[in-house]
């Protein structure tokens, strides 16, 4: 682990914040309150005196605080240590960078599955419905919590992209740099058709219980499995698998039979499965359902509030990605120049399709450095 | 109805025939045999004198038997209708169309829901695995009853342009012509994947009971919904999902929730649910795993056969079909010019994806018409 702990943050602890309760609730956007909320975060590298070196990623639909660095005792760092750390194109050495579980996460941060203070037993579907802009209401809280007013830069992938543009549309003044990778504004039909079907693969398992497993002591195992899957099939490109697994056989030779035989239902399988220790059915559904319905340019004002404090943008996207496709991002970035704001963009070449905003891919790597490096020129 | 009889095959009947019983068992690729094998069938057109006037038409996953006309009291034709009828492009003035329930399908022919005359008892999972050359025997076998040893056209799309492919490398001397429409010789890694999901759905189900659902009273509704929901999205293109659905609500105006909201879910949820009424998980297992499997051109002697009766191929794909892309036809259109087959192939436009097969799309009916056109001329 020595030689990876070199270009690494190093051993990273995740700690708790509660950023709002009884005596200051959290507003949502539907109107509805929450009155404890917890979050779970790291930070890699120092905040500066002036506090105006901070960068807050965004983490996606499964991620969690853990981005990067190394759990005591864990031989595989955080989900970003690719591109978070010392000499890293987000360079812990000159960047202070929090990542905190977002919002009806089920990693730390108060979600569906946490206690409901007015209950003692935990909300299910009684936890309220969230939008892109109560995910982050709940980082500008944790970002004061930590003594930063303004994040210099706010990172995101696929989700994490729209919560980065949706905190440059509700918060421009607190968002130096966004950058918006594999990312939408607005699914499409398709889109949602299959954020649609894993939910209902997981609300029609019987282990479901109408959202009430976790006090029932059951879980939609299958459900969450099945859902896990199938979203799996939309985060690599076609010629990615092909690459990757074409029809060979898991063992050997194809045997016929309606097991695993494929190694491409073994890596399924094994997906499935790895997900369900770590992820929560009512997560899944919480946190997909925000996405299907965040459409902020459906307001034609939306930018307006950006005029006056023009965030710098840089739009990426991936050339086989066909989950979130570089059409996406150009309409993104259509809506960005439109309103005449400094706008960047760039599709990647990748044969890996969704997932590569994961992946060490050079261009992609370089271009994210360089646009910090002209957001480093700025610092005090 | 009546102007629709006029252009259509009329009034038709499903009628059943036993092609192999225990004193003829049908011995199956894999060795297994079956000792009783009941088809069902419909024909429309006239078988002529010289009984050389017959065509084949082959179906998909979840066809049946019933491609054209109307059955007694209903309101909507056969499956193919647009294609099959006088005057159409599959002209019944001209040609003796048979159409036939695939073997392990659940729409009147033997399959793994059928009793096991051994035990009494629907078969299960005990029904042996199937191989596309399977349903080519069965499918001669209804030839042979009907009094026809040669097919002057065999024609599907997607499972049914398999089995065409196959029907035409297996016995090319009772085949005349072949028209394989948006199929493929060789599923890919991603093709399998959304195969391999669907069944998980299914065998996950509770209700599934490792395949006795049907002895014991069950039926695993929820998992075949979902995997049907899940195929849906692959039959349709992302531009048609766009065009018929987009992002508009169910009702009025979006209303937040987890229930259906969005047109495309209430689209997805009826079609999950109305294939429940006509479709049997076991047979979506069965049918789904054969074409997996299926790859002929895996054994570089697959065309020998035809070098000395070269059955003539039609192979057309469709430009949005991403469920079996043009790429798939090509590689079939490959594998059939290197052994100088004479084939014709075209990519046809449409914006709807791989479903395009079952449309009305001028380009592409025209082009079936003038193909079997010139068949015709070789009539007696």
């Amino acid at each position: 682990m020595t030689t990876h702990l070199d270009r690494s943050v190093g051993l990273v602890t995740t700690r708790t914040a509660r950023v709002f309760d009884d005596a200051h609730p959290l507003t949502l956007r539907s109107g509805a309150t929450l009155g404890q909320v917890d979050v779970a975060y790291e930070t890699y590298g120092t905040l500066n005196h002036a506090r105006d070196n901070a960068v807050f990623i965004c983490h996606a639909l499964t991620g969690d605080a853990h981005a990067a660095g190394f759990h005591d005792g864990d031989t595989k760092p955080g989900w970003w240590d690719t591109i978070i750390g010392p000499g890293k194109p987000i360079d812990t050495g000159t960047w202070y960078v929090v990542c905190a579980n977002l919002l009806g996460g089920c990693q730390g941060t108060t979600g569906p599955s946490s206690t409901n203070p007015t209950t003692g037993e935990p909300y299910g579907l009684d936890f309220p419905l969230l939008d892109m802009g109560d995910f982050v209401e709940v980082h500008r809280a944790l970002g004061r919590h930590l003594g930063i007013d303004r994040f210099a830069a706010v990172v995101g992938g696929s989700l994490g992209g729209m919560q980065a543009l949706q905190w440059a549309i509700d918060h421009p003044s607190e968002v130096g740099r966004a950058i918006i990778i594999a990312a939408s504004s607005r699914l499409t039909a398709q889109n949602i058709a299959f954020s649609a079907v894993g939910r209902q693969a997981i609300m029609r398992d019987g282990d479901f219980r109408e959202g009430r497993f976790l006090t029932e002591g059951t879980a939609p195992r299958r459900g969450l499995a099945v859902a896990r899957m199938m979203a799996h099939i939309t985060y690599l490109s076609e010629t990615g698998f092909e690459e990757k697994f074409g029809r060979s056989a898991q063992r050997g030779e194809l045997t016929k039979n309606f097991g695993v035989d494929f190694a491409i239902e073994s890596y399924l399988e094994h997906q499935g499965e790895r997900f369900l220790s770590r992820f929560d059915a009512l997560s899944y559904l919480y946190l997909t359902r925000v996405m299907d319905y965040f459409d902020p340019f459906a307001d034609p004002q939306a930018l307006d509030a950006l005029l006056d404090d023009p965030v710098r943008f840089l739009v990426l996207s991936f050339d086989t990605d066909w989950r979130f496709s570089t059409e996406h991002s150009r309409r993104i970035v259509r809506h960005l120049e439109g309103a005449r704001l400094p706008t960047s963009f760039r599709e990647i070449h990748s044969a890996w399709g969704h997932d590569s905003f994961l992946l060490d891919i050079p261009d992609y790597h370089a271009t994210v450095r360089a646009f910090l490096e002209r957001a480093a020129e700025d610092l005090s």
